[in-house]
């Protein structure tokens, strides 16, 4: 019944991985109006797009990512490339019609980012940017308690991502696995890695920033590079920590770092606002915290609900109450949304634009914390 | 290059989607000899068993389960249906050849789980009871430092599988939602289908038990049937506690209730040894709780690990560092588990005698709750 | 204008210092009808005798209990020494008209705690068996959560007291600082030292218990006796566990142990009523969880009420929001409300007869252990 | 034995019961080469004076903070009146040759710390600022791990100390109650409440700071006076963040307010060495969190420690494993080491010339969030 959509994704690493799981699990779940098909894995090295296409069903493997673009079978070109591919893939896509799923952060910088968004809405393509932390029921049902009111006015918005992965010196920059520290790759370090994270939930949940101020640390000078073998300087902010103002009058203090012994990928968030406050963590991601100061005084005191029964966001479509989902399924639930946005001819969110604003808040941080004073977003 | 595994699922509720799943997810993850085929479900009503098929890729359905058993093609047998079947089909599928999973408990009494396993074993086939929660990572991981030796002499295991969903006497019995309160169908309430998971896992982790003394009870004495529309007296137990002795001179805590308010699938179990202790809990699966009291005095205490790692249990297989899994991927690692020793032609854990041997306890405590006095497990 | 109230305290052990504190601090916090005097400090050792008068300001002490009977000047006679003496001092102060404070458990066994009552009785005098954690305010507040029917009907009540203390088989019985495992000092083990508290809480809470069935060990079994230095057989129980049936209809599972690795007092309980659950930990004593079924189901979680403002029970007398009291501080509540009742000439709780209760029960759950069978509850 | 020393205290509000406490309770506690003697309390009300007096054993009340200077029996002069007092009162008590002790901050603004500090060292008199927090167990352990080089080479430092009590605009300012919202009395916000905490700890952490950038809000804009009953701007923080660098290289991130609802006393830290990492929290005073990356992988994680063991710091002094203190103890400890190193004719820190370090850092953070730039720390 439902039509088969034709997926091509570009890129056979983490997200490579996350993205066709997703796929995949989709429609065993949710009743969606397309049925995806792994029509093409695209990646450098033939042999593993090979091993990666027949261990995922993927119908065929190319090298060449043009050749994706160039598919009139492919409907969804997906971008699971480093950060320095994003641009030149996505505009081609677009020209081409396709839909576009592209991973975060968009862009390089904010001046590509804009050549996206253009694009994109020159050709009036389906597009996504995957910041799945979204879709997260718990990260989700924070969405709905804070649109609900629930919280009154917000005073206070605070975000960390902090990791210890890159401590040793010994970690190289560059390369299939450590690219993420190369700043040519990358385009930033912890700013557009796991802020950027922290941002596009942010400005979803309490709108957007107006000015920042920040900080930047790189505490590890110089790596040897992974595919040269040379000790080259590091180029990217291995921590970064700002504050700001948010249009509605609330102050936030954002935090990230890669030196925070004794965390692996802790997203957190808290959100205090004059009757309620909300925390979250991604280290027990099926958990949300809520404190409601209008319980009873002497019953008073920070829930911890865990997000499993059916009437929480996602949740009717897994398991039964108290049985977690995890990490994956972000990319799940960001998929189904998707395609059913897709068939309805309805924008889904974040869409490109709405991760330039995420691009133009890391780009006023980064600015700020090399000139040492506040920042405003225009 | 890997062999088809013709499997055909009966039963398409709760467990017939988490084991659809594993036999899905699994090759995309586990480097396996087989590759699973789903090929026949099979449930009572057509349009249901239908819609299943279309969802998970089935290549057909059926409505009758002596066709699965009857079907050449079908190599594994995989019982999912409520635990008054169990018996019959599995008998038959062993006579049939068949390799077989089982949902637990694995008979509604002992004497039946007596015939399984004589059958499966007079037929030599592969046999797996699907206790799935040993394979949830930190589970596993608990085992991995028993047999280390790190907790030294066991004094004590504690074991609670807490719920609150039967507490309305509103809620039916019978039926395919609510099966579980129809003694009929079930065999048991909360000691045969909750406590048997904390049996499995406790003799798994601390050896055989050699006595136990149970309680019982029942709170609310009738229910409506959801089949029949009429009130008929609940003969299931509601909430079961009984203490124990284990093989090893330690000593056991067990309970298990469905009027636990506030706890949906509570199940947490607590080892205390000599060095060290271990603590875990179903609602935080991703995590584990150790103490070791040769830490230096000053900066002992309960940890709390993030079971996330690539050198955890199965976590290879998954993301990266500090991303969880859920609760479904105990099936999908329970289901490599059971292709990969097929392939080897070594029996996997728990099988049948094992779960006969959980059937034993389970009974015991059954009858030693209604005579009042302790039972010996012979 | 309050008068004096004149206290000779027997034991200047541990429970001596609590004690001592109490009288110390209680007029600093509350407005009470008396002032309390340290008269009197009674010790075995006249040298550590005046040390601790010196300490505390004891106005004199003594080496021979009788004394602190004898003397006319002293209104209340309190009992910090080990469980054997409990009985024939506290019957002595009765007759001598005495106000009478006793440290639990009340004594070695049924017969002497009712010969106590009756001398308490008969002589019409104030008197209080120090079961001290009834007001640590967090077990207040749940005294008070029940009473005002928030949990609705019981099912469950469940209770710990874990140690890990004497693991060592080095560890020796009697003496000073280890008589509690000398079962002549102490009269039993775990049981009258860590499950009375417990039993004492549970009923307070959840009314009487009909019926139990337990199950005791003693893992060590012969230690070094302090004293003699000879290795002798251990008479106590090292660790006891027992289910039970309260009049309520709910169901009670209680253990203790000193072999739990991790926990040093490890006091919890749970409650799971109809409506509502209640969890408290005496390691975290200044936190309650609470959970409500009646909760908006999207915010509905375990609440951790930090027990520190005003209006909860005894808060009103200490610091400030989010400041926490501690373990001692349930003495000085306890000898508040004791001086209270007394000037009021009101019975204060739990009295006398309330800890032969709990005497009852103690003695009912090792007289179930050896015969391997339920005891009821006279 | 030992000699009294004579005790003046000057303000009977909060910080008046914390010393009196202290004072009484360091000498059952700790053997003192002082024996504290409360000799007079001095406050606004007579009346108010002379019940404190009473309820607290001091010998004497006076209305005017002179004659606590001029009574030449006086040893020790104690401070514990608003902020625009300390200045006055410290530098005559040093010019009496007084001990002293200050409540924090040392004085409104940094030219009045500079002449404070001049007096007592002038002088050359014992002086104490009483930044309380660093004396908590868990908080002391902290230094003590940091001091033997566990962490190793530190990244990071992260404070905050949330409360929500002024989020009602309906909450006056100045008075006995709310002095610390008037900026007359209390000379900043929550920089000088709340931060000043947080610096003090961070400073005797991790070492100086060298330059700091923040930003302050003030949401409620214009709150009642208390006194005169007229409504009037409110020249305080509400809420204040910076961030900073230590002289170490590690980075500072610090954030206070009075708006985060859901929060009482949350004074948190967070130290991220290379090896090892620590987090402490207020409302869990008697805990510390601590993560070892040596440790074996497999039973890696965060650590919470129960910091009640005889071998932790001052614990010895309190009662046995499992059994926690409070907030007020800290005050007992700090005032049991202001004796001893009285005794000892040694410095005793936090000095004044510590606490003007940290209202250097306050006033920078003010400035900086003025000025909205960095601000060096001289």
């Amino acid at each position: 019944m439902t039509k088969p959509l034709n997926v091509g994704i570009i890129g056979y690493g983490f997200m490579g991985r996350t993205h066709s799981n997703a796929y995949r699990k989709a429609p065993n779940f949710f009743d969606l109006p397309y049925k995806p098909v792994l029509k093409t894995i695209c990646g450098l090295e033939a042999k593993e797009a090979k091993a990666f296409a027949d261990r995922w069903g993927y119908e065929s493997y190319v090298t060449d990512w043009r050749k994706v673009i160039d598919d009139k079978s492919i409907d969804v070109v997906d971008i699971c490339v480093p950060n320095n591919y994003h641009a030149e893939i996505a505009i081609a896509a677009a020209q081409a019609g396709k839909a576009i799923c592209c991973e975060k952060p968009l862009a390089l910088n904010v001046a590509q980012a804009e050549e996206m968004v253009a694009a994109v809405e020159k050709a009036g393509v389906p597009n996504l940017a995957s910041f799945n932390y979204r879709r997260v029921p718990a990260v989700t049902l924070a969405k709905k308690l804070i649109d609900e009111g629930r919280l009154g006015k917000i005073f206070h918005y605070r975000a960390n991502f902090l990791q210890d992965w890159t401590i040793s010196a010994q970690v190289p920059q560059g390369g299939m696995a450590t690219w993420r520290l190369d700043v040519k790759a990358a385009g930033s370090g912890v700013t557009g890695d796991l802020l950027a994270h922290c941002i596009d939930t942010a400005m979803w949940h309490n709108g957007p920033i107006s000015a920042v101020c920040g900080l930047t640390e790189t505490f590890v000078k110089q790596r040897m590079h992974a595919e040269t073998g040379k000790v080259e300087p590091v180029g990217i902010d291995d921590a970064c920590t700002f504050f700001c103002r948010f249009d509605n009058g609330s102050l936030g203090n954002f935090e990230a770092s890669r030196y925070a012994r004794g965390h692996k990928a802790l997203y957190t968030f808290e959100i205090n606002g004059e009757h309620a406050s909300i925390a979250w963590d991604l280290h027990d991601l099926h958990r949300l915290s809520y404190f409601d100061h209008r319980d009873d005084s002497i019953v008073r005191g920070w829930r911890s609900v865990h997000v499993t029964d059916g009437d929480m966001p996602y949740m009717d479509k897994w398991w039964v109450p108290g049985l977690q989902i995890g990490y994956e399924h972000s990319f799940v639930h960001q998929t189904a949304d998707f395609l059913m946005s897709m068939a309805e001819g309805k924008p889904v969110a974040p869409s490109f634009r709405d991760a330039l604003a995420t691009q133009k808040v890391c780009e006023a941080v980064l600015a700020s914390a090399k000139a040492g004073k506040w920042e405003t977003i225009k």
